[in-house]
């Protein structure tokens, strides 16, 4: 569930963004990506991906509230919302709307230091959904030239930051063009250690939902 | 004038993270930077910065206009908005019920690929608001071991959509440590390219005003 309504990013990333949601009696049909994931997404209602949604407050909550009770979602493994960043009104929409289970943050070195995701974890624990943990994304670069590790945001104390918070790190994920063309040409040439990477985030997010 | 009320940056920016706003009888005085910069931001209001701002969307539009009708702002040169990203609430708020002059906005090469910048694009188009240009953020990298130049994001043709919305180019930033700790350690160690970067798209953004 992309509930980024006025940034949807999720059709181009599962490479479903030529292809529109359907409807029927019963309610709204997901779009099924080619791996398999059904997806919702403001985008798959939309003509011309490029239009911007220029909806207030209230309306952008109901499409959030409508992406979670006319969709049919059939029977999921998982249900994945995708969230825009900060604490605005769709985050509140979701964590009052949705029963979650768990909540993973996905933050940037610099993100992390500044007071930003601080608000942000401050938000989830006023809501009292657990916080299963934080990605750290962006978090170093291999420089294609020398093959040397680079911290982009030089020395931050985010483990500090992290134990003092009581939140676990999941992962750290490099800013990569492999990653970055995932996104944009949906080719699949990712470095063995990211797949690693991922999957290391995987197991640790999957054995706190304990489900 | 921060208009990014959930995530308010623009007082740790300036150093003045550690002031609080005063009220007077005839309206809110913005807090002094020490280069000089008069400010608002919803941060300077709150007695723990990391506390989360969990509002619905009017209210947080009544606080930009507030910031904008409220203020004290005496006789300034320039006022400088800055808009959270996307083309949500606080955006639409602050095209509305605001004159504004011109819109800079500033991107990734990532999100200048993907239909993110285009949204915003014809959002400010739609609202009838001259875009002065583009300023592409996280341009580049230079590697600290090898001193080479990184495209972060590979070849992106950025230029051609550009050309195609009639839209120029202000600048490129590179990503950099000097960059990220003038917002996190406030020291101004900048190197001398980044700073002409600086100052020409400055200049830019000055004769498309025509003030």
């Amino acid at each position: 569930m992309d509930a980024d309504i006025t940034g949807p990013s999720i059709p181009r990333l599962l490479s479903i963004e030529n292809t529109k949601v359907r409807g029927s009696e019963l309610g709204i049909i997901p779009v099924k990506s080619p791996e398999g994931i059904e997806v919702i997404s403001l985008n798959l209602f939309m003509e011309d991906e490029e239009q911007p949604v220029i909806w207030r407050g209230p309306l952008i909550a109901g499409a959030v509230k409508q992406f979670w009770t006319d969709v049919l979602w059939g029977n999921l493994d998982y249900l994945i919302i995708d969230l825009p960043p900060g604490t605005g009104d769709v985050a509140l929409t979701v964590m009052q709307s949705i029963p979650i289970n768990g909540m993973v943050m996905v933050s940037t070195p610099q993100d992390m230091v500044s007071m930003i995701v601080a608000k942000s974890i401050n938000m989830v624990k006023t809501m009292n959904i657990p916080i299963l943990g934080v990605v750290e994304n962006m978090s170093y670069m291999i420089c294609p030239q020398c093959g040397k590790k680079i911290d982009i945001f030089g020395d931050s104390n985010i483990d500090i930051f992290l134990d003092r918070q009581d939140i676990k790190l999941l992962g750290k994920l490099p800013m990569s063009k492999d990653l970055a063309s995932v996104a944009e040409n949906n080719e699949n040439n990712m470095q063995n250690d990211i797949i690693n990477t991922f999957n290391s985030i995987i197991d640790k997010i999957d054995s706190s939902l304990n489900l």
